[in-house]
């Protein structure tokens, strides 16, 4: 049994982060083992068009910029954000009635573009809504992103069980040991799994102590997050010194969110917004290389290892020894795989529209 | 649908340029899938033999010469040219009866050593003649070659199409805009298919203007290419400032051919012959390396990103948008095709001969 | 026809030199396909188990010794040697009963760790006496150790059939020709096959001839070697300036053994043992790094050649031409893949014992 292709396609995916796409630039990312050229439109507006001229296949994105039309570097058909050839310089200039390429919806939200790879009209209620990241100044939100040759569900594992930063992770995340012995509560509806961790330790992870009360002192800590298809955690971790609820706690409210290259490579994404030292621009670039290095250099090489070992190996025909801290991973990958047979069968049975 | 096998077996293939097999050099190369050894007997004559000694399948050209022989490098067998083993160093000195390597004709030609890789007799008639590259002086003729990991027939169609021009190439070969709205007119014959363009541009190329009386003025120029198999291209292309017809104008003879390594890595190799500054031999080292830049650094990098793009899938199965500027290429692609497959049904149909 | 995923189980390979696995380091190898993680107990016995942790496939070689036992790098499950979970830090600490990983059966002898990596119990009376080995100061013994990228009976082959020194090596050991006329003596048991060579020469080999009393006369020399299964070749060579025998020989006792990584990479392990300048260990250190150089520089890049020709392919499936020099390589192909055969077939009819 070995990892199908396993993507849900009804679904908005992270395709690049607003500041990777500059001025004029063409900008080319494979999203779900196809090529997609991703720009800004004069105006600012993001837009993705499938990187493949349909002449000769060369890639749109190592073309010409020409107003808000792209021309194919290898022979200058042009095409228009909407995919359309606008202008075809050979012989009297027709434009044959297949010279278009695929569009893809784009969504620019939450300093994140969103793209929509179905062919179908895509669906904003789809989108999660992680406005929480959009309320505060800009020098106290950090995003970052990296790519990871593992498949997406292996980093998805990896965030839904936190029990791993005790094991895995150094002092600037630190759980100290304190998640593991935890049950996680899970919370579930029918296109989310949660899980929440409360715990107490001594003194607060690293990115939290100096801005408590008492540094050195205990404070009581929670993780909360949710999955929502196709690839999407939003994690909320909170640390306080006062005996009740998390009122007037330190906190960060986090997303990290993957789209799958391909099966065995996955952009992986982060975006991370606190309420504390909410105007040190200094302290923000720090704080955001901080948390880009742990996934890098702590989580990064063990998904790889676990990756190698798998092989082509689905998750489940490896029978893995599950655990109270599988819980929630299982949960999402068992609705995720609900959702994708339930689209397959719903577009097997749906009336062709193209 | 993918790339099949695609290569004509009774056909000459560029083996290497002259220049590349020096003196007692034991030369290895990977031709249709095959590994060769190409070396010259101590009279100068070009031979080639399968690179695989039959006893434990070393490569021959790891091993000695001796005289016109070859010595396997692992345990000393020895061959000559003809692939016949002559030397058994082992036990009585018996050479077994199957002790041989296929050997396979070579022609040297037009700088080039020509190979014939299947097992039938070796048809002269199927070569065709490039003679207007050997007139005229050393320094008004070079050569060039590159190894490209892409499908040979990316690299027939790109030169088959020479609208390209106008879109991939800088100053050296510029077109300015002026092929791609021209039609060309296609010439054919059963076993070739021939393009001409023919124009006007203000200046010439610049590999023609100084040459010409007046450089900055306009010139007419024209291309003349014509495909014979397997993979060989005759391009011509001259510019006058004369009104009428070419009888005066600069130009160059040239010759693109292309010899599979396997389905996805080409030889590529490049000849030309002007009829300008034929006395000066550094302008000539100069003309050959920035015709070789050009391929390098302009075609190459778009052929390599479209093979990229397609993979293993055949060309055709991919719908490609196919224009007015693509019927030599496609008109090239078919015969070839039709080629093969005639071919492979006359193989199959006729006595075995080995 | 391809190269089978051929290996015996039942038998003991070379896991590692004893000087691999240095004090509490966790030293992770593939054998026989397997990722293997070999360490030392506190006590110095070495122990062995399956690379992968049964939660979520994490290398347990990444992760921290905890006394005699290693706690997963990513969720800190704790395995003992034998291969049990004795911790589990999450939720209650229940342990699932599923919560183990193979062990795997290591015996330290003559410089080696022997490993077993059949699920049956181990045999020790299969692995080999090679005692010799032992005999002698440590300043007359070297190890040393190659990974090549290729299948492991290649290595076999080589060795098995000694003709190849008069070709590939150089004045270290050469042979001068003189093996290869030799038909060699062929010895052979149910489990082995031995073949011997003997000649004269002069110079003797240059790691003997110094230690003759007359270097540059000609001397006696022999080679003889025994396989056995499933890849050990005990190599004796001697040299003598004496008429009859070689009592008073000047000699080496060597073991060559491979471990298949997989199919196409090969951990080949060699000892050697002398008889001569025993107490000199700059000489020592010196001896063994020449025979390592000898076979990373002469028979590497050779047998590396061997199998890029061959592919995949079955050795027989491509026709090799095999003459006398062969009897002994190809008994052992024969009596090697007889072995595994019949392994398999009592192993289909076995009852099962897991």
């Amino acid at each position: 049994m070995t990892v199908r292709d396993h993507f849900l396609k009804k679904a908005w995916y992270a395709a690049a982060l607003s500041s990777e796409i500059e001025g004029t630039a063409l900008f080319p990312r494979k999203i779900l083992g196809t090529s997609v050229l991703i720009y800004r439109l004069e105006d600012g507006t993001a837009v993705a068009v499938h990187d493949r001229c349909p002449h000769r296949f060369a890639p749109l994105s190592l073309g010409k910029r020409i107003g808000d039309e792209v021309a194919c570097p290898y022979h200058a058909l042009r095409f228009n954000a909407q995919g359309q050839c606008t202008h075809n310089p050979h012989g009297s200039g027709h434009i044959p009635q297949a010279a278009k390429v695929a569009s893809f919806p784009i969504v620019e939200r939450y300093g994140f573009l969103w793209i929509w790879m179905d062919e179908t009209e895509p669906d904003l209620s789809l989108l999660p809504d992680y406005s929480p990241l959009e309320n505060g100044p800009d020098t106290a939100i950090g995003w970052t992103y990296m790519n990871l040759p593992v498949n997406y569900e292996l980093i998805i594992d990896n965030v839904m069980d936190l029990s791993h930063i005790d094991h895995v992770h150094g002092e600037i995340i630190t759980t100290r040991g304190k998640l593991s012995p935890i049950v996680p509560q899970i919370r579930e509806t029918d296109k989310t799994v949660s899980a929440r961790w409360e715990w107490s330790q001594q003194p607060a992870m690293m990115i939290f102590a100096s801005f408590l009360p008492q540094p050195d002192a205990e404070a009581r800590q929670y993780f909360d997050i949710t999955w929502s298809a196709p690839a999407n955690i939003q994690l909320t971790v909170a640390a306080t010194q006062e005996p009740v609820g998390f009122a007037n706690a330190v906190d960060q409210y986090d997303l990290h969110t993957c789209t799958p290259a391909d099966e065995f490579n996955t952009h992986y994404f982060f975006a991370t917004r606190r309420n504390h030292v909410e105007n040190d621009a200094e302290y923000n670039a720090q704080k955001i290389a901080g948390m880009h290095a742990a996934f890098e250099d702590e989580d990064g090489p063990l998904v790889k290892a676990v990756q190698d070992e798998m092989g082509s190996a689905d998750f489940f025909s490896l029978n893995p020894v599950l655990m109270s801290n599988d819980v929630a991973p299982v949960k999402v990958r068992k609705l995720l795989d609900k959702m994708i047979r339930e689209e397959r069968i719903a577009s097997a049975n749906a009336p062709t529209t193209k």
